[in-house]
């Protein structure tokens, strides 16, 4: 018998009372109506709490949130697609306040907050962002257009929501929105993520659950190992539901963000398919994350996994490159449930690579390495790298 | 005044007396002349050195080896491509006995080696290779046909040759037959390299030398940052001319090995082109190692060379994805001469990103990250990522 019951809602951010969002085309997306900037905004203080990139160059809006220091609440998020505010010294963060104080005319708002993404390298256009503030309703609640406004590279909006029942009626609300699409690594990479709730979360679990969250999904994808300068998961609680379970949040929450997750990789640039890579029987669970990291990211995997060719030499290559105790005797590989190789298995037959070559069809498998060494299990999610990722990431500034 | 000369020499293997080598096709490689077997082979027994994968799963013939102990004397090294000979456990070794064993019935050989590469996870084919010693003319010196016979993914063949003269008129000579273009990574992968010396070389030096030459040179270079099962680098000196000199050995083993990895760096699968990224001003040199080694695996680095995109952005970004101690106003990073970012120069104006993209046009240039902390430098060589790449390993089993 469950003791909570967590539904599914429509219209993302929408359907977390209190909370408001917009988004408007100031000019730096060209040639489309599909905003560039936007904003979340709580009708009371929220708690906030958020995880950030662990690139060395912190983009200037991280900074400028970080100067806020460890404990504050905020009212109002703003978010711009486009430039990454990244690699801009102080003038970065002097923008971000000139922005800010230009929206503080227009709208009173508690230590807002900035968060950006796109190129590296460019000041922000300040005069363009803040003619945003004249046409932005901000008594709205348009969770969909916010939703567009933050995408990048990615193909679809990223939107999700839900209502938590407790067994006593009571119920409390979460929504996320999210972009993410090229340069996801498992280290949580080039992207956004905002979530909303009403539940009556304390601040110390916030914390903790968002990191345990993050740990479980985002930084467990991979699209093409790289890590940027802006990654953010930003939660905003505004506590106005009166209502909290902690085992059901930490559920619902990391339902949605490993769901966001999965959204993303679908989403990786030029990517077909989406892989588990389960690492278990290793020495540790470390050695597992060492090893599960090293496949989601390969190269070499990934291309075999374009090219469906069900060459698991290039798993166990890549699982002995990457330096975790291992034995050719004690390992076994299954894609899905079909073994493909073990100490007494070792060439695929005909009628096995045929089958291989099925599960490899399918937009969604599993990689299962058994170390056969001792408890250690981790896994990660990967997708295959396509001409078109090579498109789109030699393209993407023109 | 130089106290030593180095002289370029024709003909590989063929100029150093001594040395026999052949190749022929005994059908592993099909539709083709162009062999799958060769060998090299010394008049007397040589010292060897030999350099392996750090991979954890070393292939069948690097076992083989290992087991004559760290201290022999051979004069015979069977090398065959299109199968690695690897992740086939016990079998794997027992057929090398088989072969070699069939091979000292044809010709009476000490300590007789072997050396593959290609595919992992199928057993050799036993009966095809012994047909070889029937075919292979074991006094010829066919350094070409040797050289091409190890080619897998290579696009043109990869043999050196040096002469050394003392300032007292005698010389030695030394020379090379080497295979790699994916899968190089800063760890030695995917490549084989076969050295030869008739230089009087002490045992002790030619194992500090060729380790040595390894780090300078394979080890700097990344196709794709993945490793295999198979990389060898072997050193085989058969003292006949009586002469050495350290320092002018150390000098030509360098440069040569040096050239052989720009060689397999140039040939990177689907590469255009080829690029330095020296890294210095790092608070220690290995942190230098570890921001010059992630560039060079970098994709959006690799995707963005190959798109020919003055992206300094993806550099950054990548420095401070490394982990590395770095300072966003302290770093400068040069192309070639041409400064594209500092503290004080943070945007790319028109006129200046015309040059750059200028640079990014040439074959070969440098990237020069100064992180301005100390004292600390490195460079490592990498290539663009084309959609020929995605191409060649999608399809590479097929």
């Amino acid at each position: 018998m469950s003791k909570y019951i967590i539904q599914p809602r429509e219209n993302g951010l929408e359907s977390v009372a209190g909370f408001f969002c917009d988004a408007v085309n100031v000019g730096m997306r060209p040639n489309t109506d599909q905003g560039d900037v936007a904003f979340i905004r709580s009708e009371v203080p929220c708690d906030i709490a958020a995880v950030f990139t662990t690139n060395r160059f912190q983009a200037a809006p991280i900074k400028h949130f970080q100067r806020y220091g460890d404990d504050f609440q905020t009212d109002f998020v703003l978010i711009n697609a486009k430039n990454a505010n990244a690699m801009t010294g102080q003038k970065g963060i002097e923008d971000i306040d000139t922005i800010l104080s230009t929206l503080q005319n227009k709208l009173p708002v508690t230590n807002p907050v900035m968060s950006s993404t796109g190129v590296i390298g460019y000041r922000l256009p300040v005069d363009k962002i803040v003619t945003a503030f004249d046409r932005l309703d901000f008594n709205a609640c348009n969770s969909d257009k916010a939703a567009r406004a933050i995408m990048t590279t990615d193909s679809f909006k990223k939107e999700l929501a839900y209502r938590v029942k407790l067994p006593d009626g009571s119920h409390f609300n979460i929504a996320a929105i999210c972009k993410g699409a090229g340069m996801i690594n498992p280290a949580m990479a080039t992207m956004l993520c905002f979530i909303v709730t009403d539940a009556d979360i304390p601040k110390a679990d916030m914390k903790s659950l968002l990191h345990e969250g993050t740990e479980h999904s985002f930084n467990r994808i991979s699209v093409d190992g790289d890590t940027s300068t802006n990654d953010t998961v930003m939660l905003l609680a505004n506590k106005q539901s009166g209502v909290y379970n902690k085992e059901a949040f930490s559920k619902v929450l990391n339902t949605m963000m490993f769901e966001l997750a999965m959204m993303i990789l679908r989403d990786g640039e030029g990517a077909n398919k989406v892989v588990a890579f389960e690492v278990k029987g290793a020495k540790s669970n470390e050695e597992a994350r060492i090893a599960a990291t090293a496949l989601s990211n390969s190269l070499l995997v990934k291309t075999a996994l374009f090219g469906e060719d069900p060459n698991w030499g290039r798993i166990a290559s890549t699982i002995g490159a990457s330096g975790v105790t291992c034995d050719d005797t004690t390992l076994t590989i299954h894609y899905d449930d079909l073994l493909i190789y073990s100490n007494e298995y070792r060439e695929l037959d005909t009628a096995r690579e045929e089958e291989a070559y099925k599960i490899m069809k399918q937009e969604r498998f599993t990689v299962t390495c058994d170390l056969g060494l001792g408890e250690g299990n981790y896994t990660t999610y990967g997708c295959d790298l396509s001409y078109e990722y090579v498109k789109i990431n030699a393209e993407y500034r023109t």
